[in-house]
């Protein structure tokens, strides 16, 4: 039998633990999982593109568990009342092949790309930060607020989408989880005072939601964003002002910001950084930029952390989708067993 | 929702429907893919290899649909009673991105590798076949004898495992449903007579279940076992006696008898051999060989021919593995809606 988590399920494990909590058990476990980087099979993802949209089949093992991510991504869908986004995910045993979860990774795949930004801005954002710029007030800003409050304390948010009814919805989530909210003018206007900038933008184009003036010393960005080869948020100027930390340099520089740069620009590698062999924030006026696209060991951290977590919970059913002969040379009894010769023939 | 097909509703589906009719309607569709080949999206299967086995997912696509199977290999399984081979697929809508079908494919895998076999038999085995060796009595082995006798009438079979407990299960299963069965006592004893000879063995190594001498002339040759790197059934020289049919060129050079053979050595694909465009059995003493390695199309068919089948039908649960909040652009709610702000923080 295999453990499945469905939406339900996936909303009353998330409701009952708390959302924060739940970020941060998964941060736990991406700062564990990064450390051992060399443990995994890092396979590129496997897109299948069509006019519309692509549908990815993203693949992660560290040799004793194996796992992988189903998602889409359809641009047009929300004008259709469909998610952009829809995901589920597996966790299977490497030493008998066999899979042991299934879960929906809608929720979960906002919850660790929210838990690896305020992951990331843990070590690299200026000390003391109290106030975070939010460019993009979509389906993952809610997810981003709650992981930056839960792992820096972070309270203060200045936020701008070019959507009104984008941070009407952000603002009647998050005014009553006691968030200090200031809805700005403008992007330039959002940023004034923050010292980390989050951009989290829709737009599938090579957009400039954050310009070089925009960005003064020592902030700490955290590029969501730029996702997929053709999308980028930022002026490649202040990529080249500061430190750009990166998930899997090869996928990173198809998918990132850092495809405006030259393909031998220098990046820094997080698991370098958070094992403490390569240096994070050296200074108070550096600026350092997280350039975010989503790698599948993230998902494999979610997945490992949810099937810890729901350990001896109800938060999940089990699927019967292993077929098991009594004999396992003998498949054929399991279609026979109990049927006439009539009915098999 | 997405339909949901567990292992009892395939038992279910398959008894009531018959696996012989269930393999003509999977054979049917196959046919009707095979022949629009350039439809699809081609990606070669992606392995994640450990020291015991490998887990592989098998994408395609055909710009309407898009299909992949989740497959593992363990051949040490089986002595601590799993299943060397397990199995469950996955359909989605390319439009909109959404899965709309998740199978267990452990069963549906034998009958769709059956299904091509008898398929590519039909267009080459000699003309009034009335016989069949098969060498290697396995989990395969019931599915490929009703194949063959569902597309090509074969009634009469000639058998031959090393392991004579395979034999034995092979015989109780299949007795009952009408087939006259001769028991061999060597793999050269089995292919006397017969026009057609099934190879499917599971030994992982360049073995030679069939040398040169026991392939005469006429005879159609369905060679399934040999479907990974370093695991091959046939002598080399019969692949230069006979004419070499293959499913995907770039897989079956890896994977199949021809990893043998130059990389250039001349292969026929059968989609073109389905369409007309290439020649199949040209003479009534040509070798005809099917290289069957598996690719992913035939699991795309055979999971669209399920998808078809139980339509209207109660073979099928559904489950809700897409988080769908009422506006798009607020996944946020769909884990707030009913919750305290103290629960969510």
């Amino acid at each position: 039998m295999v453990r499945f988590v469905d939406v339900p399920n996936m909303r009353r494990w998330l409701v009952d633990t708390g959302i924060e909590r739940a970020i941060e058990g998964i941060a736990e476990t991406l700062v564990e999982d990064f450390k051992r980087w060399e443990d995994f099979d890092k396979t590129p993802r496997v897109a299948s593109h069509s006019h519309i949209g692509v549908i990815e089949l993203m693949p992660a093992s560290d040799g004793r568990q194996y796992g992988f991510k189903y998602v889409n991504g359809h641009p047009s869908n929300p004008a259709r009342g469909l998610q952009t986004v829809t995901a589920f995910g597996v966790l299977a045993d490497v030493d008998s092949g066999y899979p042991t979860l299934w879960s929906e990774m809608t929720i979960l795949t906002a919850l660790r790309t929210a838990a690896t930004s305020a992951m990331v801005a843990r070590v690299l954002a200026p000390e003391g930060a109290t106030t975070m710029a939010m460019i993009g007030t979509g389906s993952q800003s809610e997810f981003q607020a709650l992981a930056f409050r839960a792992l820096l304390g972070i309270q203060s948010l200045r936020i701008w989408d070019t959507d009104p009814h984008a941070m009407d919805v952000f603002e009647a989530n998050m005014r009553p989880l006691g968030f200090d909210i200031v809805r700005a003018a403008s992007g330039a206007e959002a940023v004034q005072g923050a010292q980390i900038i989050t951009t989290c933008t829709a737009d599938k184009a090579n957009a400039t939601v954050l310009t070089d003036d925009m960005v003064g010393p020592g902030v700490h960005v955290n590029a969501i964003g730029g996702d997929c080869p053709g999308k980028t948020e930022l002026d490649a100027r202040i990529l080249h002002r500061g430190d750009i930390f990166v998930e899997y340099p090869p996928q990173t520089r198809i998918e990132g910001e850092i495809q405006q740069l030259d393909p031998e620009y220098p990046v820094i590698e997080l698991w370098r950084v958070l094992r403490g062999e390569a240096a994070g924030r050296t200074s108070a006026e550096q600026i350092t930029i997280f350039d975010s696209v989503g790698f599948a060991i993230e998902d494999f951290s979610a997945l490992r952390y949810l099937d810890s977590a729901i350990d001896g919970t109800d938060y999940f059913t089990e699927v019967d989708i292993i077929a098991e002969p009594a004999d396992p040379k003998n498949l054929f009894a399991l279609v026979a067993e109990g049927a006439s010769a009539h009915s098999l023939a």
